[in-house]
């Protein structure tokens, strides 16, 4: 049970999405983490700096790894993040299956930055994935829409007045283009931008010696990840990610309130699955319109503190780091239920425009 | 298990406050809002619109009532708002408990929004009796330092530059006379901001007739509220709560990064209860401090979306509404987490100036 | 000519207020500063630390100083502050004029934030005393609407669907009433809010010794503001100035989004001084409701760097201050125009609601 | 002279960039509008649609035309936006030099948001150019930096501790690195993204037939813009021209915090050019790091309200559109003033790090 209102137990049913939500869960996290260690230990057995067999009993503890929460949850209050104390427990685990070498060679010249952020991008990842295929669906369902009606007039508004009639795909063409250009982006960056981060205590994975490279190329390769040089204190590809989501918000945002205003003046749209009221039985309120309004005004006052966050003081700044974390994961489930929204809405049009 | 992260499974442990959600939890937001409709039921026995044993059986089913949340869950997604499925099961409950009669009482000339606000209101009023408290007690833990260390001297630094020496207590002073001045809003606000909503359909209280006033003080009086009239598209005062948490959040974040460059510098203060590093043992980082002013910039955003939602069109609007509830909760949230570190941090100053 | 649309050629036409730009202008600032300079001269002549005869000195030069204004320009791209030259120029002004005995005891004991602090009070100040003004004006504005038409009925909407009618005094009470808070928040900050900034190099007046509290009785005396120990490290009241505004504009906008979306749908609203379309001769936009929405949006946004502004480093904290500078004035500026704005358009209302 | 700090007569030397604020200024729009009016009239000759004699009196007309600015300043007032009353000075002067009939032809199927976007769009593409320039410039400067001090150590901080020492070239990448892909982003942007905006009265160039595709792209031809079909709702472009502005000075804050923790920890940094102050004559502020650190926040805080004009609804809102005018001007600034001072700051650098 949860106070914010995207996992909020009645809440959730307006502005959560549990398909996004899964994706971020702590369970997720600690999965991509520990998923992190493992492949660190395969590559860095692959560069000569432990044995395959330490390598194996690492990565075989890994497998269905489960810290206790309890005690991550009290670490991270006191060192600000968790992979100390996920370290110490995952090195319990290898000397207890494998053996005290291997436990000795987890996390080897790996920093928390290293864990928390890569597991973030894979993570980021497969958000992307998901909200690809629905900006496909909404699409389609915006096609379907103009296949049906497009034909039709519709009363266009210049400056909340009456202008001149235009088509109705003229007015789907305005919510469908930007999605097709967000999706764009959306594959510009995944073409690059999911980087594993590596860098060690100070970015510069001191640690490794002249294999450095060759390990942090193999992590990426391991882990399904793009290869870049460590970016614990540039956090302009973050800002990326958040701005695409504030974008796909923003258009759903503009579609919310075009259809709001339509069931306002009520004679050019049929809605389907409108709300009902507790004190007006005959109302249907366009409650999928407004709230995709309430989730873009959101995710743009969101995006201002990912901006903020970008001032990442020195080698790693604590104040800019939790900063993101306060504010990234809710920008994506925000994103999620308006994907989810947006096509709930497109769906329940049931009539647009007048012949 | 929550994703967002003063929630989280193990980040609760850094930016989360157990009291604090505790008071905005789901569950006391539904005691909240049955409280409202069984103090209605009680207020317009009073004023002669229902018989005393009506409200009497209303009220007596209100004790203890749980609803069923996942059917609350599913009607929220559908209507926008859980008060119509609350009061469904509520009435279904007094109808087995009560009579058809009282049944049919429950929830009358009242609307949605006068549930939500009222019982906002209601637990805000609770959040500021814990908050005033730490405030306090900062206060004297900072009066504690002065007592201790105030003669000591401190470089002063101007723009980033070691400017002349100041008295330790002219730094904790200005940590601390800030804190007095927002105890005092709170106070100011107190005396007349938890104020109840109840304005029915579209404000205008349209089927109590001459009686409405009368109820609405009766209202305001069970539930230990002020009065004023509907409010219910007038936000300012939900501004105002938000600007008071932003304010409190931002002078404990001016400490925190004033700490946090004191243990940069290093040899002006001592602190206890440092976080570690998973790289580097020997390290001890400020970590409450850094999260304080993370906390603080939190806040500072989320402030931007609470005044976008004074724009509340009409007689109620889903859109503006929605939005205050995906910020202002995670603010109250940030606010207890920085109270509770701000008073850690204070008393982890082990030495602060020099002789 | 600007580039800023409060203040551009064409565009302030729309977004401009030429009354308050002038209580913000670089020519107030200045001759509110040399003021300060003439009321510290003077409070120190009280308190013996220089002669009556040198204040007089200091003081009978201040009056109608004018710096040279390419130096000024010059030296705050050098110093971050524009004091330093400032008081250079007033000190030669000053030996030329007086004596060098008298200039060098310009400025004494005081620092560049004390001038520019207890300045911008000043003008604040004045800011306040115009737009209370200009509420009380609205208000009547309103009062009139009420009287005129207030027993006529409008459709009462919630959730963006018409719900039941409701008089028009009631939609009109709720634009009025919370203009009346911000009108009693305005008078509360008053009464302690506009205080003299002074503290000397580092907050301490170190070189006023003893004397220091009551010179600094003495300046706020002398410049109408209240006294308060130094603040200029404690952002607080500043920002509470700013969430007043914000508070101001986001009641306005609300305004205006209403009365956009009467006049979209157009039966219920006749105003007159709508704007004409370049394209369409038969639009009248409802221009002033529609600009009253983007003001209250641009403060919502700037009030956020306000508060971020809190995070206010050490004894002076160049960034957080600068930052403060970039966002004040454009938020009074754009609350002068929505307040110019909110009567133009209260009086355009030529009739509301139906029979 | 300017209220706003970006063109404010002395606080312009801080903040102000005298080649940025030229290219937005009021006269480079009109130029761009005017120059909108002339390519229109030759692309609708070229489609037919008016004789190569018309559009050569309308086109030789434009050449110098200087609109009344007085009379620009009260239609926008009373229009909301400029572009009628600057049509109907044009036309007046058409059809003084030329004749009524060319006088008719003037802004044929365009309206307002055709102008005013299509000029917008060819200034921001002259900023990108100086933009992209200075961008080259500071990256040759770090790249300086690197060759002369890069093998020389430096202590890394994480958390606000040091932790263990880098090379110079480690922190200065850290700067350069995030520049290097901006650029990137503004060359793809480049390619496509500014694109002429022509739609006529509601997007549907409904008065140009069949002709209207082959004018839209005659016309961005002799504009020098990209093609797109009309954008006047879909207003991403822009939030990604402003996001892009974002992460500049993002990641010139960074580099201004970083060195203005260097100059205050004193003993890894030698900065010329350092502000004094008017109280204490030993100091050397390192403003410009300081106020890279104000622009940045400045820029994430005005992000957030781009964002918020995403929400643009129905064909064109007066709301949505106006809050773009009130934000995306002074963000170009704030990047131009940073960029400036980035390079400043950089070439102030006189030694980093220790042998």
């Amino acid at each position: 049970m949860s106070v914010t209102a995207f996992e909020h137990p009645f809440l959730c049913g307006l502005v959560g999405d549990e398909e996004t939500a899964n994706l971020l869960s702590a369970k997720a996290e600690i999965n991509a983490m520990i998923a992190f260690e493992a492949a660190l230990a395969k590559a860095e057995a692959g560069a000569g700096l432990m044995s395959e067999a330490i390598a194996e009993q690492i990565s075989s503890t890994c497998v269905g790894f489960q810290p206790v929460m309890a005690d991550l949850q009290k670490a991270t209050g006191r060192d600000g993040v968790v992979v100390a104390d996920l370290v110490r427990q995952l090195r319990e685990a290898v000397s207890t299956t494998g053996s005290e070498e291997a436990a000795r060679h987890v996390h080897f010249g790996a920093t928390s930055q290293d864990v928390i952020d890569t597991a973030l991008m894979m993570r980021l990842k497969e958000v992307w994935s998901l909200f690809r295929t629905r900006i496909d669906e909404i699409e389609s369902g915006m096609s379907r829409l103009e296949a049906q009606f497009g034909t039709r007039r519709l009363m266009g508004h210049t400056r909340m007045q009456a202008a001149i009639p235009i088509a109705v795909s003229d007015r789907v063409r305005t919510w469908r283009e930007p999605l097709a250009r967000h999706r764009a982006k959306m594959e510009s960056f995944s073409e690059s931008g999911f980087v594993v981060q590596f860098g060690g205590a100070a970015g510069t994975l001191d640690k490794l010696g002249d294999k450095a490279a060759e390990i942090r190329r193999a992590l990426a390769l391991e882990l399904f990840l793009s290869e870049a040089p460590q970016w614990q204190n540039q956090r302009d590809r973050l800002n990326e990610v958040a701005s695409i989501l504030a974008l796909i918000t923003g258009t759903l945002g503009k579609l919310g309130q075009d259809v709001a205003l339509l069931a306002e003046m009520g004679s050019e749209i049929q809605l389907a699955g409108g709300g009902g009221s507790s004190a007006m039985a005959h109302k249907q309120n366009p409650v999928a319109a407004e709230v995709l309004v309430s989730l873009a005004r959101f995710n743009a006052v969101q995006l201002s503190g990912m901006q903020h966050a970008m001032i990442h003081e020195q080698e790693r700044s604590g104040a800019a780091w939790t900063l993101e974390w306060l504010i990234l994961p809710p920008m994506v489930l925000a994103t999620g239920a308006a994907l989810r929204l947006g096509l709930e809405l497109v769906g329940n049009i049931k009539s647009l425009g007048k012949d």
